[in-house]
């Protein structure tokens, strides 16, 4: 039976909050902002009341491009290559829609990317190229080495923790093999950062503030090289400025500036708490929540789990029993039992759900008994 | 010399707000929102953290619906014809991205257009067609009349009050020959609801919270008429839904999901409070503080002011002096006076700005005094 380390991080975590209403185990969705994320919105917010909000915003601008500085970092990259923006899939519409490859341009994806995604990315008149995956839809890097040495595509976009399954890609491994290639490689961390590690060496990585960052929703960000950058075309642009945009870094022409600015400046503290627990710490606490999970899920009235049992993250996903409502079940254990999971539904992954999951995330501070309780409700 | 009517509405809006730590006039910036709307804000982050993210959106559906209603209500359309979105760029954006117009599709605009709209449209693929506009910047109605009868455009983007002036444009006199010559009419009312008269009779509107509205920043809203969205494609649409997307009204598809709700519930109150207020009674107070900004700065030190004095809105710029510097006076204004006011370069507006000028926007609060105040530091 799985005991979870680091057992600081969990009371830490939730003495900082208030306490939840019942069983929170959503973080996938959405997490609980800390006390201390939530008064530094309101504060910034009320800042900006007293002074004005660009002055307030002007104020907060050192923190910021700390802010960028260190998200840049978790993920391999630097501040001039981050724009803060409101969302992952506002981040994916911007450098998809700004890139405008030429039609028939060929992307690398898995079978089961994130529906929103693919709709960006055909939407932006990419081709898909589907490398292969096996059963748990985890990349086969063998074969996307062959695709990549023989029929590269112009670039790989893959999602290195989907929404719908708790699997983490061989991302690094993918990475090297864009690289040898010539290939870039975009990363979707909505899902990963801040659960498992995203500093792969990838060449444009976005994601979300909300999920296992913990930070306040309404804010994304999106970081690439220079090289990445040099492609697209910003719609306000250098050329529309009396200075040419001197001074400007490159990311900063994709960041949004009728903006959640107290939304960004609490993203920031959240990041900064995210640090201080210590991401090597979090992900050993988070893998082996996903695991003492998927034990005490696994088979429980007739719901089997669809992850590897040590998959190293804290999600987990589960298929229904043959008469099993996944939408009936999850709205059940929040009315009957006040805990909160998400109903998945198959449109998120078509071609690789074969129906809908009920997907459990805990963060730090899930205890043990709150996942017996969800075992008890699931299968009274 | 002016003087100010409906003083309970100042002392109102005053009560209602945190005091500022200086003088404040600069709401079409960024307003400063009300104790109750930050108090509103804080309370539903504070309840996602308790009941998780996603049920207390859920929990929060009815008054967001609404706030809809009621948004649409100001800008002469139904609750199933508004979207939120992060911001009025949001809602041009996806406006024009998702319409692609085929090539060299003709719209009509203003000489003085935001620059930033401007790009959205030309980025599009639309060609302007310059509207004639008086020295004022104000749209000559028998022109218009011409162009839309001898060789229409497809459609007409107006922006009712510019950022860089603070001249009302003639929108319902333009719908009426918009809708006689079958042009479908967009109109940008960023800066213009909670200000002047929105419901004009235009086919799509959009705007922003935080300016005349005094809600949070990263909210804004996109609202159309069928026949608009009719023409759209929505990145995420209707066809990738088991049931077809059943029962979704049709603007809900550009609202966006992952976003800063807790702004949306506090616009919702924000706009309450207009109407509270009385949006005549605000129109009338708002005008009457233009005025007299302007009776007290044109010729001040040399600054001069461009609009008619009578000009029935509360925005006020001012040219410098042959040796003024906006910028510089603008930051004098703030370190030595504590004075918020905006700094607007030409870039807002190549074709109608010879320069930069100083923007002056006080809300309700503001007194006469405060007014003395800055004229007497514009020219010490």
């Amino acid at each position: 039976m799985t005991t979870l380390p680091h057992d600081d991080l969990g009371a830490t975590w939730r003495a900082a909050r208030t306490r939840p209403a019942g069983v929170h185990l959503d973080s996938a969705a959405c997490s609980r902002q800390s006390a201390a994320v939530l008064d530094t919105v309101a504060r910034h917010a009320r800042h900006e009341a007293e002074i004005g909000g660009y002055v307030a915003e002007a104020a907060a601008d050192g923190l910021l491009q700390q802010g960028r500085s260190v998200l840049a970092g978790l993920v391999g990259l630097a501040a001039a290559d981050l724009a803060f923006t409101e969302s992952a899939s506002a981040s994916v519409r911007t450098l998809f829609s700004r890139w405008r490859p030429a039609p028939g341009t060929r992307v690398g994806m898995l079978p089961g990317e994130y529906w929103q995604n693919l709709a960006v990315l055909t939407d932006a008149g990419l081709v898909p190229v589907v490398l292969p995956a096996d059963d748990a839809g985890r990349l086969d890097l063998a074969a996307a080495e062959r695709v990549l040495r023989d029929d590269p595509p112009a670039l790989v976009h893959l999602t290195l923790v989907a929404s719908h399954r708790g699997v983490v890609q061989p991302g690094r491994e993918l990475a090297a093999l864009c690289r040898a290639a010539g290939v870039p490689l975009a990363l979707d961390v909505a899902q990963a950062l801040g659960h498992v590690d995203c500093d792969l060496g990838a060449d444009a990585v976005y994601g979300t503030s909300r999920k296992w960052l913990a930070g306040p929703r309404g804010v994304g960000f999106l970081a690439m090289r220079p090289s990445v950058s040099a492609r697209l075309t910003p719609v306000v642009g250098p050329e529309l400025f009396d200075d040419g945009g001197a001074g400007v870094d490159h990311a900063r022409w994709y960041e949004s500036h009728d903006a959640h600015v107290a939304g960004r400046v609490g993203l920031v503290v959240a990041v900064g708490e995210h640090l201080a627990a210590g991401p090597h710490r979090v992900r050993e606490r988070l893998s082996a929540l996903g695991r003492a999970t998927r034990e005490r899920l696994d088979g429980r009235g007739g719901w089997t789990v669809a992850e590897p049992p040590d998959e190293p993250t804290a999600i987990t996903t589960l298929r229904p029993p043959a008469d099993g409502d996944v939408r009936a079940t999850v709205a059940r254990l929040r009315e009957h039992h006040g805990i909160v999971v998400t109903a998945i539904g198959r449109e998120r992954a078509w071609a690789e759900l074969t129906g809908p999951v009920l997907r459990v995330s805990p963060h730090l501070d899930a205890t043990l008994e709150e996942l017996d309780v969800l075992a008890g409700a699931l299968a009274p």
